[in-house]
């Protein structure tokens, strides 16, 4: 089976990388010719322009796009879209917000190509570990590219195997791979996944702050502790109700240094966890918990806020405070 | 009437005064003697020592201490527990833990005296515009020194009365005091009204951020507003769902600085909205703006925290990402 | 000077009102032929159709839209707009989103038209008390509407001057009304204004309901109190930090009926609530408040939520937790 | 090696068989006699009465109390610490607040025992995963029982071991457990171990809940998605960043019943979610995650709320709303 990968960064690189590995023809394109020459040396065929590439491909030929969200996705996924021909396949695999997909979907529609988005976790370990994919698209048109699916996929590894009730065939979710529903519903089910991860990862970096700071010098001698951060991140690896793979890689960090001082503290979000709270509103769902989680990113990045300093001017208002913070 | 006054501090001291000038006789004390001094220019009586009042007041005697909560209440609460004399009436009229009224009161009914804990808010306006109190304790010392509770509370002023269904004789509440119940119940009720507090202050404060951040030059240009904050502080304080003295206070900053700059932006905190937070999770009730409310006060005080930087360890290790913040 | 009030129902009703007291020219619309009887019992005249009153009023003509948010203002907006002529004024008085100003602004300035948006507070009470009111568009189309405006703008009253250092001239502000910018700008400043609104509502909220709960059996007996909360609102009302006027309308409520048994808790929220939220996270700043005060409401609508059902599954899981709730 | 185990629950009944599996005498003891006659079977020695037990080991005894956290554990304690002879060793495995275990080390020390601190987690899967432990108490006591610790433990398994960067001796923490600090750490590590817990957990319920409620039938058909639920947990185990081992427990739960309607969705909550937002309280963290994630089950555990029901008096009054939730 043939294909494009079209963008070539730390995801596309690597699964144009692993696509190959599993047999699969490759034509690598990214606007860095570098990029495409590393491609190539890992068996891809390079592609020096976009337009050369619907000659390359056999019919229908499959687009993936492996874009950053956003204009980049957006202009590529035009340009694409003119110099493919009817009954092509574009996959979006990238992070776009799922409501462009519907969007998008339907322009594509109307020029007689088929559009899939794929949300893919894994991040800088798929190479590896296989990709984590959530896959939305028409159903024949999914089914057509599910060898390369397949192969990204993760596979079921050694990962104990959910009892089901009722005998069904094979379960393609235990590959590791998910055909959720029409256009979008990929990358919906993706920011979800994003919003979670929001939520899990502070919950961890709220936990282990309460540990940290239970050494405090002001803290009654008594009640103070001097934890070791990466025995306890370590620890709970094995047998805990709160292991994860967030969690071992938090004992990696600690066990690396555990004061963390290589990292500002200021955190960047990506759009999907903004996204989550958009979608949890519209439905009316309480999102306490992922919102405070995205919340806490916007505050790391500044060193104070206009809301502090509206705090302390209310305080001396009333009370005369200045404030000498404790 | 006469009592000793305890405590000369900002809030002390203006009481005293507010008395005298209400035709109280008033003992003043303070360990710093000018602050006695200053007392009495205004008319009270200076005592140089604690150990002077008791022979300064009539039987029973009324202690009203208005000191900072903690380690000095407790002292100063001991000293006049030993000086009073059977029957004396011992006011803590500061900021303590309901919790610790418990034993206080206990502790001081085993040596005939009697505790009575008034809440006062009110800040450094409270001489001029009267002293809003919550009061706990038995019923007839709270009577006892009601001549001196009504002449430091604001009276019904102009504020227009509720319309209550039933006839009802005199209503306490609407002089701006009221007896809530026995020993502790006064401070719990103050504690409560601060806990609302920080979470009216924190709504402001988070309002009157998204309405300056408009103007961020990274929205696009006809999303982005250049705002008046001081316009808009003034405006919502006339005929507005929102109107409140909170935000008279607003206003009053913003009209003389609108970037509010002599303010770092780094905000301290009593005890009373932590105690609220505790009281809510005694009773398992939600209170998550005014948790939210503290927990701002709390990162406003760091310039980092672990727990963002254990966020950005975690997304270099799943992402390879390198925060480049926002 | 004349104008035509569109929608007539609680807020349009009063407004033209408002403006007939005042020695306006009000011509009066609404769908529902009762609604303008009403009116004109009250002094405006009667329009029976949107068609027939470009003809009722001088040029330029004052459009005065007074609707729900929504459907039914796109609507009608559409309508007047084709019967509008040219130089005319269209005012969107109701709860509309900002961002929907912008296309309508510019869709009516296509049309030789202009667009103002007036956020507007005050509900019920309006009619009496005046309303506040955040105004976006032209300097010179506000300007024009100026009188209309100050009518129903509550005024100075009896609200304390803010002092301000520089000396400045008239301060439409202290009247209750300002002009806070481009189209768009008034309905900003509106949303932000209930988001506000959301979280004091909510603070009070969770403050009252730990004080009802505190005299809940299960805690031990001397950390257990009943307390009267409509004497416990009166009192705040006066001299203490929190009073407001949502305070007021608490004790109200509560002088009618501790128990507010009429109130079933489940809490409807209009868009307003929303947007802010996502104002917000379009500027990156963290609303913790404003958000929990919405989700909070969200939950109180539905009887138990399929979040809760998970917590209960996955302890199960681990623990073989049966719920036994406390 | 041998060893008394006090409390023959879900916890105990499966540590006491899995260290009779893996060589230790076991001395087992309960109130409920049908109890220590199970764990006879499985190859402990039953004790009929507590008093009895002292007898029965060798010195320095051990005692392992796993019982409830609360008056049980406080009364048995008492009990045990009664009965030991000089420089016997006691330890509490139960869910004990750590501020309990300094007091209850103390007052043992004064007596001659030794008090050992093991929080424990794994829940019914422990028998067959092992225990993660995490343990307070004096350097030579913990040493004394590390081989009842280790086989209690989980051992390495196939947790791929974190890379360190110094050679070190063997680490302890591999194994699945961990000698914290002094008398009270390790029930702290425990508390905020389950903190994070709450909040994971939230986080996971949260997202499923958008997931879930992407099909309401009052969003846009477009904006519609019937997902499967059960797949998608599926799918998220493998490859995924938000792998763990509660997910496992949800794929569990939702190929069993996607509606989970056997759960009622009151969720009920132990001690130390508590007290993990008291400890941040004393640190100054903000935990905004933690803090929501036990809320939400406060939340869970009412019909209703009175803080709703005064957000919809506060709208009565302003607005004339008579709430018709959406």
């Amino acid at each position: 089976m043939k294909l494009a990968m079209i963008g070539l960064g730390r995801m596309g690189g690597n699964m144009a990388h692993r696509l190959v590995q599993q047999g699969f023809e490759v034509v690598a394109y990214d606007r860095d010719p570098a990029a495409v020459a590393e491609a190539v040396t890992k068996g891809a065929t390079g592609a020096s322009d976009l337009a050369v590439i619907p000659d390359m491909l056999p019919s229908p030929a499959i687009y993936w796009l492996m874009l950053p969200a956003g204009e980049i996705t957006e202009k590529v996924m035009r340009e694409v879209g003119g110099l493919a021909r009817e009954g092509d396949i574009i996959v979006d695999g990238g992070n776009s917000f799922w409501k462009h997909d519907l969007e998008r979907s339907k322009w594509l529609k109307e020029r007689g190509l088929t559009f899939i988005d794929v949300g893919v976790s894994g991040g800088v370990w798929g190479l590896e570990r296989g990709y984590c994919m959530m896959i939305g698209g028409d159903d024949a048109a999914v089914k057509h590219i599910d060898p390369i699916l397949r192969a990204l996929a993760p596979g079921p590894g050694t990962i104990p195997r959910t009892h089901r009730p009722k005998t069904q065939g094979e379960w393609q979710a235990e590959m590791g791979y998910v055909h959720c529903g029409p256009a979008g519903a990929g990358h919906f089910v993706k920011m979800v996944h994003n919003g979670i991860e929001y939520g899990m990862m502070q919950a961890y970096a709220e936990g282990f702050d309460i540990l940290k700071q239970r050494a405090k010098q002001d803290l009654p001698e008594e009640m103070r502790f001097e934890l070791n951060l990466s025995d306890i991140s370590e620890v709970w690896r094995r047998g805990s109700v709160i292991s994860s793979w967030l969690l071992d890689l938090i004992a990696i960090a600690l066990a690396g240094d555990q004061s963390l001082s290589k990292f500002s503290g200021k955190v960047a979000d990506s759009g999907e966890g903004r996204w989550t709270i958009d979608a949890a509103i519209e439905e009316a769902v309480p999102v306490d918990v992922l919102a405070a989680a995205l919340f806490a990113r916007f505050r790391s990045r500044v060193e104070f806020s206009f809301a502090d300093q509206l705090l302390s001017a209310m305080r001396f208002g009333f009370g005369g405070h200045v404030e000498v913070p404790q």
